[in-house]
C-alpha cells in the first residue's frame, strides 16, 4: 500500500485505501516520511480546528453537534481525535466515540482515533501529518480533539488555525483544570453544560482572566466566549458563528499567513526535536550515545564538542 | 584575558583574573566556548551540590553555615547563586546576598551570582560552565543555588552531584511550591526553619510523598528528611552529615560514575539544544530560517526537509 496509485485512491474517496493510508502514514517511519513528502505538496486548503478540554467537558458531543452543522452545509468533515487511552481499552472515550459512531456510514465524514501513546516522533507530530492526509484528500474542516492537559497538547494547537478551548462548570478551579500555555493561544472559550450551575460564575472567570490576568497572544483579536449546551444543542450555531468570524477575521487582517507560517515553523521545529531524538537514542547510534557521553565524563571530549558530534555526525 | 597566562593565573588562584574569567565564560559566546574548552580537560574534581528552594526558604543562609564548616574543614567553596532578579535590581535576594558578605574577604570562598535572564545559552548550561571554572581553579565543592520552580532549576538539578531540596512551613501546600520533577531528583530534603509552625506536619508530608505517592528515581537510596534552623545553626551538622553520607554512598555503589555520565549526558542534551537554538534564531540565520518557513507553508518544501535543512545546514 505504498504504491502511487494507492495513494491516488486513498486520496480520490476510496475509504479503505484512505484508512490503510493513514495507519502507515501515523507509524511513523521511513516510508510514513515518505509518503507524506507526496502528501504534502497537496496539502493546505483545509481549514483545521484544534478542540481541546478536559475530560467529561463534552468534547465529542459537541463536536457530533459541528459535524451535522458542517455536512448539512455539504462540506466533508474530518475528526482526528486524541484519546488518552489505547484505542482497545477504550475507558472514557468509549461513550463519545459511540456517540460519534452515528456518522459511521456518512461518507462525508471520516472520525480517526489516535492512541496518545507510543508515537515515535511525538503526539504533536503526528496529528499534523494525519491532517496533511486529510487535507490532500479534500476534507474540510479538519477537527483535531485533544485534552489539553500536556505540552502534546499545547503543541497540537500550534499546528491549527483556530483554537477552541472547552471548559465546564463543576470541575473545580478553572486555572487548575487547564494546562497554562492553552489559554494564551485560545482564540473561542467555550463554556459547554451551560445549563448547569456554575456556569455563569465560569462566564465571568474566563472573562477576567482573559481581561486582568492572562496573557493572549492572539493580536488583535478578544476571543469570545460562547456558552454551550450540547446535548440540547442550545449555543452550536453560536460557537459555528464564532469559528467563522475567527476565519473571517484571520483572512481580513492579513493574519491568515502569519497563522500558516506559524504552522509550518512550529511543524519544522517538531520534526527538528524528532530527528535529534533519533540521532540521540535511535537503536543503531545507541552505542554511539554511550561512547559519546564516556569521552565527555573522562572529559575527552568537551560537552559543545560532542553536541556537534550528534548534530552534524562528525 | 584570554590568553593562555591570564587563564593560568585565575586558575592558580588571582581573584581579580578569576573574576575577569567568570565573566568571559558567562558572556556565553564563541570566545567563551574556545575558553571552556581549554579549562574541560581540567575538570572534573570538585563535588558539585545544588540547593534549590523557593524564595524566603532560608537558602542564602543556610549556605552560609555550609559554606562555615567546610572552610573550617581547610576547603575552599564555591558558590553560583541563580537569581530570579538582576544584579541590580536586587530584589528579595539582596538581604542573602549581604549575609553571605561576611565571607566577602575569604580567600577559600567566591561567591558568584548569575542573573537568571538573558543567558543566551539557558540558565543551566551557564551555570555548568561556570562550575568547570571553578572546578578547574581547585574549589570543592561547587554549591549552586536555585529557586526551584522553573525548568531551568530542574535542568540544573541534573548538572550536580547531590541535589538538596529546601522547604520550609508557611508557604503553603508543599506540592504547590514544588517544581514537580524536582522531588524526583531530590537526594536530600530538608525542612529549614522547623522552630516555626507547621514544621512536623511538612515533615510528615514529604515523608508520606516519599513513600506512597512521588516517584523518586535515585537508585537504592532513601532521601533523608533533615530539620534545620539556619538562623540557629540547628541541624547543621545533620545536614553535612546527609550530604557526606550520600557522597560516601555515590562511591561505595558506584553510583558516582553513573552520575557523572548522567551530568555528562545532560550538559550534552542541553548543548545540542543550545545549538539547534542558535542555528534557528542566530541573526545571521534569521533569513534563512525565515525562508525555509515561508517555503514549507507554500508547500514547496516538506516540514521534515526543512528540518533536514536546519540541522544539517543543507
Amino acid at each position: 500500500m505504498t504504491s502511487t496509485a494507492a495513494i491516488a485512491r486513498a486520496l480520490a474517496g476510496d475509504r479503505r485505501a484512505l484508512a490503510r493510508l493513514l495507519s502507515r502514514v501515523e507509524r511513523d517511519d521511513e516510508v510514513s516520511q515518505t509518503l507524506l513528502a507526496q502528501i504534502y505538496p497537496l496539502t493546505g486548503h483545509a481549514l483545521r480546528i484544534g478542540i481541546t478540554g478536559p475530560p467529561g467537558a463534552g468534547k465529542s458531543s459537541l463536536i457530533a453537534r459541528l459535524i451535522a452543522t458542517y455536512s448539512a452545509a455539504g462540506r466533508r468533515v474530518a475528526v482526528i481525535a486524541v484519546d488518552p487511552t489505547s484505542p482497545i481499552t477504550g475507558g472514557a472515550t468509549l461513550g463519545d466515540r459511540i456517540r460519534l459512531g452515528e456518522f459511521h456510514d456518512d461518507q462525508s465524514v471520516y472520525i480517526r482515533s489516535m492512541a496518545s501513546r507510543g508515537h515515535r516522533g511525538g503526539v504533536a507530530a503526528t496529528t499534523a501529518s494525519l491532517g496533511h492526509v486529510f487535507d490532500a484528500a479534500g476534507f474540510d474542516p479538519i477537527l483535531v480533539e485533544t485534552l489539553g492537559v500536556g505540552q502534546d497538547e499545547v503543541d497540537v494547537a500550534h499546528l491549527v488555525h483556530t483554537v477552541v478551548v472547552l471548559q465546564v462548570p463543576g470541575l473545580g478551579d478553572t486555572v487548575q483544570t487547564l494546562k497554562a500555555g492553552l489559554l494564551e493561544v485560545a482564540d473561542i472559550l467555550v463554556v459547554n453544560k451551560s445549563d448547569q450551575q456554575g456556569a455563569d460564575r465560569l462566564v465571568r472567570d474566563l472573562a477576567s482572566m482573559l481581561s486582568l490576568g492572562v496573557r493572549n497572544d492572539r493580536p488583535r483579536w478578544s476571543p469570545p466566549i460562547v456558552r454551550t449546551c450540547a446535548s440540547s444543542g442550545d449555543g452550536v450555531d453560536d460557537l459555528i458563528g464564532a469559528l467563522d468570524a475567527h476565519h473571517a477575521h484571520l483572512v481580513a487582517t492579513g493574519e491568515f499567513q502569519a497563522r500558516v507560517n506559524a504552522m509550518a515553523a512550529a511543524e519544522i521545529a517538531l520534526n527538528i526535536r524528532r530527528e535529534i531524538d533519533r540521532r540521540l537514542g535511535g537503536s543503531s547510534s545507541g552505542k554511539d550515545w554511550s561512547d559519546l557521553v564516556a569521552a565527555v565524563a573522562e572529559r575527552e571530549l568537551s560537552p559543545r564538542d560532542a553536541a556537534h558530534r550528534v548534530i552534524d555526525r562528525r
